[in-house]
């Protein structure tokens, strides 16, 4: 990683007031052979103080990230600010152009390709960059998910249980602070090339969220994002101001037995919504064969009892695709 | 239209008992040179009587109507009948297959090509077949609707009001019947082309929908669906059985300021979601460059008081598209 | 058809000699403002007489047919002819070039849409221009198609049954000099849109064939297709010559039995191989899922007994492709 | 033609002032169910006089049109005008904002489906739009074309002889008035589908142009635009001021000589280049294989003596594309 | 190789008894964000005993192997072995279900990219899998290949010569048992990548086929595969029974010689079948170009003298294209 | 390195007289299971003395050096030579025949992949090829360039300032000898992955051009090329002959001020042509939106002063395209 990433920043990173600008990656290609990948970026700073590091769009088809994040930065006042807030609301930007979870370019996802490398692919360099010039500059991270078009989720916080307590018991701090409607303890099944794991081993304080899903956002999914950052910011002394509270329900998705992989292709009867309780055997969806009549559905049972609280989208599914997530109510 | 179509069923249609088949469509192309197109299909009969036809997928990202009919087509017992169900779960089955408003064979949108042609294309020789030779058996259609992935609507049955005001009463008892939370008396802006205007010029009493979108269901919609099949099944006096009363609110979209059009490209942000009630001037959504931060989004302010009834799904709209819709309340 | 055809041809067709060229069709595409689509075209001509055309690349995925007619064009010796020979080795040019049935240009089968139109596609313009130009000329016709990509069959001439029993018996005739292993009686069951039948409607004599498939050519397979068009311009006293004479086995497919349509998708097992005498009711395919292990696979038995004359090539098949096609051997 | 077209425009077309907005045209497909393309139009007026139309885009790779035309929509002033100007600079705007010379859309090439069809293809619509709803508000019609990606040309004005030797004169005193750097008159070979042919036959006064080409433009073609189009409105009456004169000189394509085919496909070199005087049988182009090196390009010679005016562009050449055009100077 | 694969198998690999399942490879794409690609498995097992490891579907255009091991898969007893089977008859699925040779995800093609990495692409995720994870429970390979899409083969079981003679000696009489109708002794130009490289190092006993091709297979190819995996498990010991003995005819593929690339695109006419034996400098195909009558072919000539083994099998060729392969008979 | 390149050479390279033949790497691909790429090579050698390798084709869309060189490798006489001259004409010749800056293959720009791997993807094994078997022989190199489809340059000569002063002298008189109408000192920005990098660390005497560009050559352009060649092979006394002078204005870009990136996405406007001398804050461009008329265009003003050397050639251009290159004259 001694390698100097091709990538440089159109505003100055370090600096008081509020700049907007971009992160441009050099990329020749058959549409413009000295071309550039530009990813919005925007910094503000009053003085000493922690910064807060706020990303979006490391999947292209998430919205509440980008729209809450594009509002911040239209709004943030450096005057009542102490420290730095640094925003990226559509961090891989040619997916999120292209409104795919991947990259146009190279097919990769931003998510699980950290910390990158500086000679690699588009994706694998604004993950470089990110990890190597941005994130040694933030104390505090919200990375903003959502499910994309082919998942949709309960609104929710998460962090992850590191090996240092206090780096947990402050994560969790951020979480509540936040103040989604459901806050999630994830054990991630596997880690590698995740932002969260390259943010978590430098120590940062770390919270991701799920906030929806399908492709789209709601006034509604937009609100709790808008909200949360706000609380988030005012927790890390930040901005001036007084959380706005709200009751999270607290969940974990700790086992195997919350996962739901679909037993065949076909279309997809939602037996169960997100949001309700289900007991472990109980029917929760069907799958049809989409070229005939008359035949039988495949039945899918919970492999667990506790929350939906997640589920594919598509109105069609695969063998292998990802059909339900049951969360385990925590406390 | 006195060319034969090239179409064969599978199976009879005007024969006792329950039959499951296909609609046989010959399509000589690049991946089979005699190969066809398959249409499932499923007619039920018991002697004398009225003849339902029931369609969905005439657009292939809808999913209630499928769902709903697919499980009609394994529950329907003939003996518990009297007449006839003629069921078309996926009308345009390429698209279906493939997860589409529109055919990938040739493009066609089928709700726009009516009455079709014997000779024309493959989504043509389908309208045409349905037309002449499914619909003249049938006394009573329901066509099941939703938004599909570009749209989302509140779910509603609807009628059109046509010239002879015994087939509109006839349409409007039928929808009542079938119970959705909303009913919604519709004129059409360009009814070329589309399947409720064949069967209502044929003097069929025509219900259709729309009960959702976004290319997915939910089991509230399912449901919604599913009871309202039956309802109406009852309601026709072809299955026996007592209607399942939901109480409806009357809507109507009739004139110009129900439909708003973006302005431009970029990320919606909505500010007023489905089934709220907006004033004429009331800020339903804005829309961010996707390219940039620290520029203004452009503002979309109510064209006229109502319930906000449908909108634009996806994150990312384009100039021109239709970003919501909003009905006035009737009565 | 009074309206003029684009196309002009770069050689000249009533003239003594033997001249090569081109069909010159304008077609302005992205890739070309001013292109033109080149049809390869070659006239051979001895003073008066009767005239062959003689077709090959209706479907661009077929290969005796242009093999044999390069050859012959580059053998013909006008000196030893009396009449004409027009050879149109590769008529739908666009799909022949692109290795397809269709045309890559607008999907056109060209043996679907004669008599074409002069103001229509591409594929409808050649058709055009063959129907009302090249057609007129001729005197006998013979089109040599193999199976494509999609089908394999057993090398046989065939004829249809026009309602002219003199033009019919004439058709036999030459189908009989041909001199192909096998020799089919053919019901068209859709006849509309091929060259066939505007060939037989002018009173033209016009054999067609099947010499293989499956996308390739074989030695074996050239050669039946070069010696049957030599057999074929000595029988109708173009060449000069003596027919090398070939024993036909005649068959002739005639009833829906013949055909086997794939009830499902899957992987398709061949229990009978091309040329194998099978009887009703008798196993020919198996086809399994593609999906999993562990599941009993669909059989396929043969409908009519009889001679396995075509069959379905690629090893995955979709529901409704031709899988199998038995011909009843005759006399 | 009576059938109603479905474009609305956003603006009124007959009041005075000036007002810029869209033609609506509805347009359902995968990605809005409801959407539409939105082609830009401008629209000055003072006052009665004569109406002048300009257009640009037909061909969407094509740029001094456009830019000429966009400029004047942002400049002009109605005081300072007598009678409407109504400006198009992106006829075909599906196509232009694919940079593609024909629709994406549906493949449609707008200068070759006049006068379209209400209800056919999106780009016969707008054909059958501006036939029937603009051009019959206009007196002169200034359609700019360009080379476009595949052709590049020396910048010309043109006109076409039509039967009306006092149309024809009008046509040619505009298109003197024009002043560009060339004047031409040109039969069209192939006049079907042309916007000029339906204009022509409406009595109209039409001028067209090719001003350069490659799919880009330069400081010096926008130029002869822009001095053109004020020129014309002056000429027309219009606008007020004196015309900038410029002096052309007069060529005529008219004979199949002036036009040369490519023989094959291979690397086209050129041998002279645009503006320069040729004489019959001199080498202009060789074609290389692309393939192999040591083996002699194909020369290409002269079919006639003239000014060599028109280009093939891209640096691979395929067989039928134009090559090279030949204009004879006439006088 | 030390990190974890991603990998995990639905079913347990060392039990006793047969069990069918898949093995889950986690691949989070634009359709489905957390989907698997699943890889169908079959191991049956009947106490201590050697372990057989037969694949198929390597390659996705082939396809002997998965109608044989699917075949065996649903009628191998437990009961009536001594040891075990482990069955992967579609080793690359997404190939596979493609009708691909190479993987759609990653164009990746399963056979050069051994053994792999779990950090690596889908294609290298599946290699790393299979050689650190089932390679090492077995004792005897079976990987079955045929020519896919592109070649064609006559049908041979082959083995390679290893540094140890006796490993040679196992492998050679393993190849013998199985029965094909050819034997091949080949010697790889570019080992780098392959199963075949990988099994041999590890010290495993390792046989491959060709058995045919075109990406079809035809009864008698599948009666080949089928006995001969049943001939290889009863010569292993693992299942009870007497080899059905088959004469095999020795061959090698051995020096330049025997590969023929073509020098150049265009048609391909066979002038020589496959299983002729055909001498040094005999004309064995023509190369016609596609676009144009009346040049010269270019003449193919064998290198070597021997049998011809193999074959380019579609009807196009482009230059540095695997033409034929001549073998030449050992003993 | 010390893996083993799989590509061979049909020809000698070391041997005297001219030999025209491939470089043929294999490639294993969905059109040919055993297929290869077929790189066009030339050698001309007469005994001792310096070789020069001349390369074109390093982006598949600048045509100035595979024209030059095609016509050379057809011109040289052996005999009239002292030395060696290698010619590659298409470097990269997938990208090539697709008429693309990259591999329609891999994507890959050859001229950032530079040294290549063996093992690699098909860009990086030409690359490994030609800088470890080709490279090495060579003691002057040409690299011809071009600007390609997206870029347009005024014609230069240029060579890199190495840490070495002899080498960059002799480079710097190589360049001068070229001719070429302009001579730039260039500091690449960017050097990793150059072909230029790899050979000036090698020692050799590189000099590389930009002749042009637009993805097509002129008369010109290619004479410019073509004298270019000859001088540099009589100033390196491989080729006898006396050189064709020509004047050089010496130019330099050097530092960031040179190039201008696109703000924003729309239709470019010239306002200054290429080879016109700019004062640093002149209007050299404006951008209008694509989408609209009545708003005004975003303006681009020099930033700094000299000659506008390179300019994005399409005419709709995205954010961050190089829009401008100002060059510093010198001297």
């Amino acid at each position: 990683m001694s390698a100097a990433s091709p990538i440089t920043a159109s505003i100055v990173l370090d600096a008081d007031g509020i700049r907007h600008g971009h992160l441009r990656l050099p990329h020749s290609h058959d549409g413009s052979a000295w071309g550039h990948v530009m990813i919005p970026i925007t910094v503000a700073r009053n003085g000493d103080g922690p910064t807060a590091l706020l990303t979006g769009g490391s999947h292209g088809d998430e919205y509440e990230g980008p729209l809450a994040l594009m509002d911040l930065a239209n709004t943030l006042r450096p005057e009542a600010m102490a420290g730095r807030v640094i925003i990226l609301p559509a961090m891989n930007h040619p997916a999120f152009a292209a409104a795919r979870r991947t990259s146009p370019i190279d097919g990769g996802n931003l998510n699980r390709v950290f910390p990158g490398a500086p000679d690699g692919t588009v994706t694998e360099k604004i993950a470089h960059y990110v990890a190597s010039e941005i994130l040694p500059r933030a104390d505090i991270v919200l990375d903003i998910h959502s499910g994309g078009k082919t998942l949709d989720f309960i609104p929710f916080a998460a962090i992850h249980e590191t090996g240092d307590p206090s780096q947990t018991e402050a994560a969790r701090a951020a979480m509540e602070a936040f103040g989604a409607p459901h806050a999630m303890i994830m054990r991630e099944l596997d880690p590698a090339g995740m932002f969260d794991t390259v943010a978590e081993q430098a120590g940062k304080v770390f919270v991701t969220t799920e906030l929806g899903g399908g492709g789209t956002a709601t006034a509604a999914s937009v609100g709790i994002a808008r909200r949360g950052v706000r609380n988030l910011l005012i927790h890390a002394g930040i901005v001036d101001g007084s959380i706005e509270p709200a009751p999270s329900r607290l969940l974990s998705i700790d086992h195997e037995g919350c996962f739901h992989l679909s037993p065949g292709a076909g279309i997809l009867e939602p037996c169960r919504d997100l949001g309700v309780m289900v007991q472990e055997g109980e029917l929760i969806a069907r799958i049809w064969p989409a070229d005939r009549t008359g035949v039988a559905p495949a039945e899918i049972a919970a492999l667990s009892s506790g929350l939906l609280a997640g589920r594919h989208f598509p109105g069609l599914i695969a063998m292998g695709d990802c059909l339900a997530v049951i969360a385990r109510p925590v406390g």
